[in-house]
């Protein structure tokens, strides 16, 4: 029986796992979860999955929910975090928190030597440097969560003294795949949410658009399999099957594919290396499909994945800026305060203006996040003056 | 240092296991190697690879060869093909032997402690029963050689705990996918051998194109990978990029691609469970290919392959008859005595003959697989003279 936290309950990542947990009882026991503003959902959860302790953001929610469960333990904001993400009796920590918001609580929990199961990529894009020395000294598992990554890891299987060539990322291409750069002006929120394979959360989903979120996937690759970013190699692939893969040494090319469904990864990063039923899960059927395609991003059309491979290959404190400006622009373009297009623009425009710090410590990358946000609205705010 | 003998070193296969060894001369030393009649080819690959022991199949090619080669011991016939196989320093012995022939040698070099890497499927289509038994009793490695048996060899590592739900066994379609049943009719040897992807001996390239061979294939894996036969599902797959794959539990598929290229296959099963740099190997461009395609077998078409999972299912002798009849039938063939239909008629006839035998020995087999020969040549006789 693995004891488990999940951070970020509320989320897409988070209610797959507790549809994962629920359906392995006899494996899961989810020990305590975390949740933001979205209370309805978290109590939804909480009468599901009997949970010993939660935390929420807020100290009015905590009071309110420990009011109506009271043999449950309530936390609030970011001491409450910390708390669940260490509890003695957890074995691993899902971490699905999105966005810079989920660094510490990752910390916390490999100090505390818990495993940690990550669906939250910046977590690594912002402090890959800091994190995989902190998993080394503590010595604890740091599985992927992500869906390629996932299938980068479950490719590596049995391949632990074998060298990585190349990493085969593989992209749908998000939204706007098929849309020139041109047809990009304009582009509506809505249409940007209506991604072709994968239902995720509103955040991912742009970054799919856009391809922020493969330039941050490009990122933690890097970091979670000792790679150079030349040997990163990210795939349009429009059918998301093949959800990536490694070539070795000698050519042989090990991918690992199936129907576009989070909860494989996030079951495999649970089980791992055992793999369960997936209840209710879709075989693939290849000859369905009739066909696989793949080809070479335009890295003029995708620019977001240009800044991405400058970001890493620069590395220090510029992977946060990038992080950290398009969270904000982002969330103004789910605003309707921004233009689509405006994402990637301020992005680097962020990064042009930042003094590269090397080596940058956990308090250094917290400022610079903050930074970077700030950045972004001053840039909008005085774009807004001028006109 | 692995030392090898070669079974079969002049055909296709065994010729690329000297470039293999002879490209990494300071992990492989080939001590013996055995041919047929190719004597012409045999001296050119002593004076390469210098063994220590060779055999030959007439004693009047040994005593020229002995002469020539005063340093080198030289063998003949089956005792010399046993001497070979079982020679004390030798650690693993590849067998590339073409058909039944090559059964008996597996059987000793087993019994003699060797790994195997096989490369003579029909070895486990028709003592599958024996050999596997052999293998546990011994502690020996069984390593595949063929390129759809390693790439699904190569998928399950790091899955030893996991169950098997599905093999994806791909096949090319061989030569004449795109033509209807009716097209057969009158199709020569020459377009019989033009195999569109690999570059393989006579024998299997005729199999290929009735796709007996991705039947025998389909017995093989059933052996090799202990799963039931509505476990193994054939997809065409023209373009011979995604050697085979394996479906788990968890829906999740792994499969291993590479540009077509035989010498991975052989160089993972000498290297295993390392992987070393394969020289000359051409890296995969999916974005060069641009797709991947895959339909269902029309097993209507490919009567071939119905009859090989009638046989593998019946089990016990039908799989040696089918592959003798076939061995024999492929033969005519490419002798110009018989049409490339005729083939799994004359097999399927020897099969509806043949009175089943449920557990075969050995000694049974031999003479089983004799009398599917010659119920095959008989056959032809008898409607030569009926014409």
């Amino acid at each position: 029986m693995k004891n488990i936290t999940i951070l970020g309950v509320t989320g897409s990542i988070g209610q797959q796992t507790v549809d994962v947990c629920l359906h392995h009882q006899d494996e899961f026991n989810v020990v305590a979860m975390s949740a933001g503003k979205n209370i309805v959902l978290l109590e939804t959860t909480i009468q599901k999955i009997n949970p010993q302790v939660v935390c929420v953001i807020d100290e009015k929610d905590c009071n309110y929910l420990q009011e109506k469960y009271p043999h449950i333990r309530f936390v609030f904001g970011s001491a409450g975090l910390d708390e669940i993400a260490t509890i003695d009796q957890v074995d691993i920590v899902l971490n699905a928190i999105v966005g810079f918001a989920g660094l510490l609580p990752t910390i916390h929990a490999i100090e505390s030597k818990k495993d940690i199961a990550l669906a939250n990529k910046e977590t690594l894009v912002v402090a890959g440097h800091i994190i995989t020395k902190l998993v080394k000294e503590h010595g604890v598992k740091l599985l992927p969560v992500d869906s390629e990554h996932s299938a980068i890891f479950q490719s590596l299987q049995g391949n632990e003294m074998n060298k990585i060539k190349r990493i085969l990322l593989t992209a749908s291409g998000g939204s706007f795949r098929d849309k020139t750069r041109e047809e990009l002006v304009g582009v509506s929120v809505k249409e940007a949410l209506n991604h072709p394979n994968w239902s995720m959360g509103a955040k991912i989903t742009i970054d799919s658009a856009t391809l922020f979120n493969k330039g941050l996937e490009v990122m933690e690759a890097k970091w979670l399999f000792d790679v150079d970013y030349d040997q990163i190699e990210v795939l349009i692939h429009p059918e998301s099957i093949l959800h990536s893969a490694v070539e070795f040494e000698d050519t042989s090319v090990i991918g690992q594919m199936g129907t576009p469904d989070m909860r494989l990864a996030i079951q495999y990063a649970l089980t791992y290396p055992q793999r369960k039923k997936l209840v209710n899960g879709k075989s693939l059927d290849l000859t369905e499909l009739g066909s696989l395609t793949f080809k070479k991003p335009d890295f003029n059309r995708f620019h977001a994945l240009s800044l991405a491979y400058r970001a890493g290959k620069t590395g220090g404190s510029l992977p946060c800026v990038l992080n950290g400006a398009n969270e904000m622009a982002n969330l103004l373009f789910r605003e309707g305060k921004i233009e689509f297009l405006q994402i990637e623009e301020l992005v680097e425009k962020a990064m042009n203006a930042h003094e590269l710090v090397k080596d940058p410590t956990i308090d250094q990358l917290l400022d610079i996040d903050q930074w970077a946000r700030d950045f972004v609205l001053k840039e909008i705010n005085e774009t807004c003056r001028r006109l």
